[in-house]
């Protein structure tokens, strides 16, 4: 890892001659995630992970439309929250970049974003089952996460979130959760972080494969109370267990690291 | 890879001393795609993908009997419409190159043409529940993808099209459709390229088996529309989306060259 | 794999003194076959595979008491249709290698055994519905296999086949089929060839995988009639398909290897 | 494998200094059982397996707080019963340690314990549907393992058994049996020794998995009797299949190693 990341560590000094460039730790971290999430199998060729520019709060990171498994350093831009590229370094932008430019716009908690076609969650997105919280790690779940339809919004480009518009939609229907699936399509999930969102896309993930193999039991499930989801909440901002997203991480990276080399 | 296309680039020139021999790019995709349908789980030891000849549309190209996975550039050989290997190279020719020939011969905005025994579609092969769009990305299945069963269309050598008469009845059965399924056996996927042949073979199973998923919920599923189903044609043929089928396949090629090396 | 068989070859030299020891290729197959029924997730740590010796059929050929996965030419063992090993070289014999040899004593027909605790199999061991031949590369498993009970058969040892008598209620059980389960153990399925045998094993792992999914798809599944039953094995003995074994022998060997390396 | 151990060796003498570290062997087993947790899917970034001091049986071995795939003999700390490190290394402690330290408490007989969220048992811990024993290998469910809640044995931090009270309601829960299911969580499975604990860990695992499919068959499944279950336990503990525990043990280190280089 010490060779890659000090080629990294060198692209990225040549890139952050400017002073907009944020530090190298969140650039580290972001095309981890972009490994991680593909490595774990929430996004494939397609989806994407940003992240919200510390020193600009109106600035988020991403990376141009490349797949997720081989984003690098160098393919992260800089956006404004209209979706606007300070330098698309004649790169193409992923075409959805609305989904996240909309929701820093409106959750300034927020400080960073998945969108994915996580297979496990789909089938949640055009059933009339509910996705929802029925082990700890799918807390952030709650009582049952919204569905965004891209139809009913007035889209007209297939499900995509093309538009500012279809952004603002989906962004109010997450509202101040964690997550929101998208009918026919997938799920945007958020975080406090770039390791908090992308543990949070995972848990879903995983969340989602557990509920669909416990209602194929064929008896009642016991999903989380009120009062547990909100305590789950507690638990994990306590300093006791957070050290548990750090030793996750390093398991993660090192393990899309091998399978990636 | 460099290496690895160089000495393909070597064997593709000495096998293009003569005029029918298409570009190399073209092989490579063929070469290429083989690998990504193996490594995705769409073909295991059985299954193929042909291409027609753009310099000569009743002349397509397809590997000997080989295992996709093994397929090198060298393995692909030249058929006419009647199945026949312009050169055989002294190898033995798939039983069913069939299904390629007579799709070619009715269908001339047919590009590339993928058959297999797709695990995930197996079983709505041999099920009354029709395979059919839920997701974006299974548009190309419609509002049902048509069963056709040799048994019925006088197949005398189990459920394999041999002859050119089950090649027809077959691509009678595909109609201007994208998928074809087979009972008992598998499906055959058709495109506008191999790239979009092997996307749209991929997009099959991988859609099969979320509405597998979605159906063991238990609850209603809700498919796509038929507005929904044409938007999304347009959206595919849109340019702002084509870039994400290059996305894609960089990343599957690049996951397969792992994996095979 | 080159200089691997070379030692291999070396190795079967050295051990190929006495007369009664088989071909190289024979010995290669079952090396690879044991490999293949690992990688492919037939077997795990437990499971065995076993061939008729052809130069005297009393006599069969099976690894002593290690991994399948980890079996070497060095490991095969040469025994007698009794159980007894002519020579163990100081090595643990399987409990079960009664299954072998009882069976090769009432089917003269078969040349290969495979007994496993094949995952996609067990559920309709302890099930009332039928694993059957509902796809072409399923029809070995005719109209329903039969499940062997051990503790029905008078079985003192768990669910194992620890002596002749248990060897012998469940070879009666096979019958002339291809597949037998064993009720809360696995199965045990034979062939013409180590090749066809493993062949025979991964299939019915297949077949009832795809059996489960169609299913849970809940609507009426459509199985093989005997007459399609009837045909499949036709076509399997027909030299433009016996092709289709080879093909898939090497892909399953190449995988096999890239991933025990 | 080698040269690892031999690194591991030199480090295992340097911390074994003291009269109270235990032999190399454990020790290695304690590091391997932790890799091959991972490697077989049982425990992914989180849960823990420890093993009881056979020199001072108030003491166990357990790691400190890293991802198992990670773990090496240095991380391996020792504790006593009330879930204090005798030397924690600046390293910080798993939360639940408390779970083996109660176990160990209460259950002379158990030589090691292994927490994890188990995938395909987790939906039996939110289900009415029992886990129960199905297959030979999956004796050690009984008629059914206990769930335990930790909501309602008064636990104030989420689902975690952070305290020593929680800790003894879990171990009370587990009573003389091998595997308890925890709500919401995973589960805690006990052995003899190392080897005899990650194998009941992973058997439990891939238990639940195949009960899922017998059950999604949708036809009554015949469990194991009670008279079947107790012989099991006899077959288990007897030197002629004894040797099975080496072989998989075997197959197993080989595999994770394999993976994780």
């Amino acid at each position: 890892m010490t060779a890659r990341w000090a080629i990294a560590g060198i692209l990225a000094m040549a890139l952050s001659a400017g002073p907009a460039r944020a530090d190298d730790a969140l650039m580290r971290d972001l095309v981890d995630g972009n490994h991680i999430l593909y490595d774990q199998g929430v996004v494939d060729g397609l989806g994407h992970l940003s992240a919200r520019n510390p020193q600009n709060p109106n600035h988020f990171f991403l990376a141009r439309a490349v797949a997720p498994g081989l984003v690098t350093a160098d393919d992260i831009l800089e956006y404004d929250l209209d979706g606007n590229a300070l330098d698309a370094k004649g790169g193409r932008s992923y075409v959805e970049r609305f989904i996240h430019a909309e929701i820093y716009r409106v959750r300034p908690d927020v400080m960073a974003v998945v969108h994915s076609h996580s297979p496990g969650v789909l089938p949640f997105g055009v059933s009339q089952t509910k996705l929802r919280a029925m082990v700890m790690g799918g807390a952030i779940l709650g009582d049952g996460v919204p569905v965004f339809d891209a139809a009913e919004a007035g889209g007209t480009f297939g499900f995509l979130i093309n538009t500012p518009q279809l952004g603002k939609a989906l962004a109010a229907k997450l509202g101040s959760g964690t997550v929101v699936l998208m009918r026919a399509h997938g799920d945007s999930v958020v975080g406090r972080s770039v390791r908090n969102a992308v543990g949070n896309a995972i848990a879903t993930e995983v969340s989602a494969r557990l509920q669909m193999q416990a209602i194929a039991l064929g008896t009642p499930v016991k999903y989380l109370s009120p009062q547990e989801i909100a305590n789950q909440a507690t638990v994990g901002a306590n300093p006791n267990t957070t050290g548990g997203e750090e030793r996750v991480w390093n398991m993660w990276i090192a393990q899309a690291e091998r399978h990636l080399r």
